[in-house]
């Protein structure tokens, strides 16, 4: 960051000037440019690797006959489909541009400066950057075992906090919740503190007991249900993700929401997404099938790792993780340094297809080797 | 709106709350829905009815092959076409989810409580909802032959005035600003005050005294130009726009922007309409003869509008537009009533294919003839 050099920058929102803009994967094609690689993979962002079913793919092609019109600012075909698949009211969602998006609302629609949220430690940037970027504090709870550490956020919770942000399953670590720890957690919230529950990698979970929070929004009006498409759908590129909340909650949410955040080819690949639960089992399936292996052969090369209930599974590499990183990316491979979450021995490691992943654990095991 | 229910509500930012949300120009498909029509005719949005050129339906087409991938959130590509095209260095852009996303990371970053911006009467809808969505407050200026007042709006900048908006061309009016007058209003502003200058119409002007202002940022650090993609380019659908300023303040936009807020078929496709030149040039004349055609007929009807350089006419129809309004959609033609922007007699009607344009003549002269 250089220094202003001008007076209008001086100028700045005092919160957004001190704001630490989000590290995404690196994009294949900017490895590309930077090393001048070829055959590059990447496991760097939670994607899936079959991509979306048939009935998205169609559903795009399709919209690409319409690109002149703006989109349906209102969502409603999408919404209906969304409301139908979960047996819940329309009025209750809340479209996003992505689910980062609908973390934003949240994030402008309740907190503000001197307000505050709480999140737990090792968990998704985007909580820490919402919150700072509207000026708001943000308290950090110590995980446990990398996990939420629920006692922990609760006891930060005072009156002026109007947030907690929780990671059912989180990311980075993989790591979940019960349904009755999370329930206890919630019922002991202050009414006037709305709970996000950030479900981005629900559908990966098979675990009994955890929970779909979308069945408890009849009891409490202040739970707002996070979801995506850029996950176990396959539609990363598109940008769309919802929220679920009371109705009263979502109108507040639409207002402050840009009228036409979600664009039309993802409105109608997301349609065709939903339809398609073959597709969405197919990708759980490849995933467990993926889960097992790499975890398998991770023990065989003696490493640890953080027990993962969703599409990645993220590597104590007992080392400083960057050099291993650097090697990684210059044998064309990206995976995910976390040092910015306060883990600088790990790296976390999307589940890919699974020839991606082989290159990955043998380019894993040549590096630690040296 | 409802009153609330619940605590959690009144636990909202009191600026939020308060917040009336923008009108979109309604979609065929809800009209369709609500009146059971067929056939129906857009005329409400200002998009291009000719859509897209080839070159960006080939892009679009292209992207489809990889929507299970995240976009690249640094834009790389699009923001080397942009550059290239305006001559500029690419660190001086912005990507937006539509001009839209950029006219609020332009509010999020220079306004909060206690700030203030400047715009003029009849004004595009974005500048006070941006402005009131962080807090600050917004000082209108009176309107002069349905265009900005500049002399008005400088009188209006105090020291609290972090950003004024100024639209060039206006919408929904279709006034536009010269060159001389805008040049002597930006130098008269406070270096600590922000101009934004949206040129979304940009391309539809051929006045000779019309300025492209990208051409001032190495004048004027405090100078923010937005174009967008949804109108002459017509890819609406897709939701791409840029702001242009000065490095330092786009590196302070880039951190409010949500990592990965230009989806990927929305940035490929932007590549292929900025090297489509013929396109633009195409859709320019079909916009010129339309204009003349349209223009010609609203005499012939006795009907008074705001001389436009846009791709739209701002009809006054000398009695409440609502009516008249109502009964174009039951003729299934969708045309803009304004009357949400302090003009209740005027109608705007976007120019479409001839035989729309003509079809909302037609239309128009038989309900006003009734």
């Amino acid at each position: 960051m250089t220094v202003p050099t001008h007076p209008v920058l001086s100028c700045a929102a005092p919160h957004i000037a001190q704001l630490n803009p989000y590290l995404p994967g690196k994009p294949i094609s900017e490895l590309e440019r930077e090393l001048g690689l070829h055959g590059i993979i990447k496991l760097a962002s939670n994607e899936n690797p079959l991509g979306p079913g048939l009935c998205a793919r169609a559903a795009y092609i399709e919209a690409g006959s319409e690109l002149g019109r703006y989109p349906d600012g209102g969502g409603f075909e999408l919404r209906q489909a969304i409301a139908k698949h979960h047996g819940i009211d329309a009025g209750m969602i809340t479209l996003g541009n992505g689910s980062n998006d609908v973390l934003d609302l949240i994030a402008r629609s309740f907190l503000y400066p001197g307000q505050e949220a709480v999140a737990a430690q090792y968990t998704f940037a985007v909580y820490p950057i919402a919150t700072q970027a509207v000026g708001a504090a943000l308290r950090v709870a110590p995980a446990r075992d990398f996990g939420h550490d629920l006692d922990a956020m609760l006891a930060l919770v005072t009156e002026q906090t109007r947030v907690v942000w929780i990671a059912n399953p989180n990311n980075p670590t993989g790591t979940w919740l019960t349904a009755t720890a999370l329930r206890d957690f919630i019922k002991q919230l202050p009414p006037s503190c709305v709970c996000v529950v950030d479900e981005a990698y629900a559908e990966y979970v098979s675990e009994p007991h955890y929970p779909n929070c979308i069945k408890w929004l009849a009891e409490f009006p202040n739970l707002i249900v996070t979801r995506t498409f850029a996950k176990v759908h396959g539609l990363a590129a598109l940008r769309i993700g919802y929220g679920v909340s009371h109705p009263e909650v979502a109108e507040l949410l639409n207002r402050v929401r840009q009228p036409f955040n979600v664009n039309a080819p993802a409105q109608a690949a997301a349609i065709g997404a939903l339809c398609d639960t073959e597709h969405v089992e197919r990708s759980i399936a490849h995933n467990d099938a993926e889960m097992l292996h790499v975890t398998t052969q991770l023990r065989r090369l003696g490493l640890e790792f953080i027990p993962s209930v969703g599409n990645f599974v993220t590597v104590n590499l007992g080392q400083p993780a960057a050099p291993v990183d650097h090697a990684l990316l210059h044998a064309g491979i990206i995976c995910r340094p976390i040092a910015n979450y306060g883990l600088p021995n790990h790296l976390r490691i999307t589940l890919g297809l699974r020839g991606e992943n082989d290159r990955l654990l043998d380019a894993l095991a040549t590096v630690l080797r040296r």
